[in-house]
């Protein structure tokens, strides 16, 4: 980070009877989630960066004293936001796909799905992985280190994917799994920046007749 | 823009005699230069948002009001230091490729120097251009736009020459040239984001190496 807020332990809750504290737990549950949901929405417009505990007060039009409880410090309130993302990104992208049988047809999906999620701007600013990755490049400390982690958790489904459906002659033989799956990945990051910069979808379609001639063959046929 | 500065108009020229006017513009327009370099670079690494009259102040060592006068106004900073990285990029990797006679392998030498330039980091954030275009995707404004204009001018320049490239038989008779150069595009992008971000130029190898592959037949010869 170029400025991290320096860490502040988090206030000790308040001594309460057990129901009453289950209730207010699941309040800041309900409050850190919706607080998570806006911070990571504002992240692709305005950089993670923005992401501070008076922006996001601002933004949602909670007291800054209700978000400093519920994060205690700049740099948990972005890594929070950081992990509300993946959740986010799993659901949409991972989860519809993870169950199909066949390899091949998994890594179609993934592919299609990650474009789906773009083209329907679930983030206004496109995919929230790809906007922090570009802002976080460069950099150090513990939130490019979170955004690394995930993009290389990422790339390593589209690899393993793209390895499964190479075992199971589903791709091309003389197909290079790791180097497919690289392709891949940064063909589907450069599209969904040029797609939310330009706002054109036509450019996701694009994204999408060039993956399904990569993985032609996923259906066992050979596209040679 | 999120929240432009407000354009101020810029203060007068002092009555000064002919000779020393052009010394005081050439010593601006040195000044102006080094500025812009150093609001590039800081833009790849802490985003064009970042680049405002204070930052550059403090980055460069000069007085607030000496930056102030260079400029008027963050917006027109942030302006002229996008024109800046435009510079930049034609100067390294547009013209030593614009000179090469065979369209197949002007198309390879535009994406091999895109290659190199992030493979050297001459802006420590990788390429100036994909760090502001996802940072201002989403966004409206003259600096979004400013960025937009030179990204259609970088697709223009792959796809001319890719229509180039097929024209003079240099690409397989079935390549529908937007629709690579859209790929070729996208693929440069993806992969300036993973190599900056997990700092590794194995990914920039890949890039090669997957664009090597798209354009075997630069030479004349089919890849099929």
């Amino acid at each position: 980070m170029a400025s991290p807020d320096q860490e502040i332990p988090e206030t000790p809750a308040p001594l309460q009877a057990p129901a009453v504290q289950r209730r207010t737990r699941a309040r800041g549950d309900r409050s850190r989630a919706r607080v998570l949901g806006q911070a990571a929405a504002l992240a692709t417009l305005e950089g993670l960066d923005g992401v501070s505990i008076a922006r996001i007060a601002a933004a949602t039009g909670m007291p800054k004293s209700s978000v400093y409880v519920l994060f205690g410090s700049k740099q948990e309130l972005q890594l929070a936001t950081i992990d509300a993302a993946r959740e986010n990104f799993i659901r949409h992208v991972v989860t519809p796909a993870i169950a199909t049988t066949s390899p091949g047809r998994r890594l179609q999906r993934l592919c299609d799905g990650f474009l789906d999620y773009v083209e329907q701007r679930i983030f206004p600013g496109g995919c929230f992985f790809v906007t922090a990755s570009a802002e976080m490049g460069g950099r150090h400390g513990p939130v490019r280190d979170r955004v690394a982690l995930y993009q290389r958790q990422w790339r390593w489904l589209l690899s393993e994917t793209t390895r499964q459906a190479h075992a199971a002659h589903e791709l091309p033989p003389e197909t290079d799994p790791d180097q497919l799956a690289f392709e891949l990945g940064a063909l589907l990051a450069g599209s969904d920046i040029a797609a939310v910069l330009h706002d054109d979808n036509t450019l996701i379609e694009r994204a999408r007749q060039a993956i399904h001639t990569r993985l032609g063959a996923q259906d066992g046929t050979s596209t040679g």
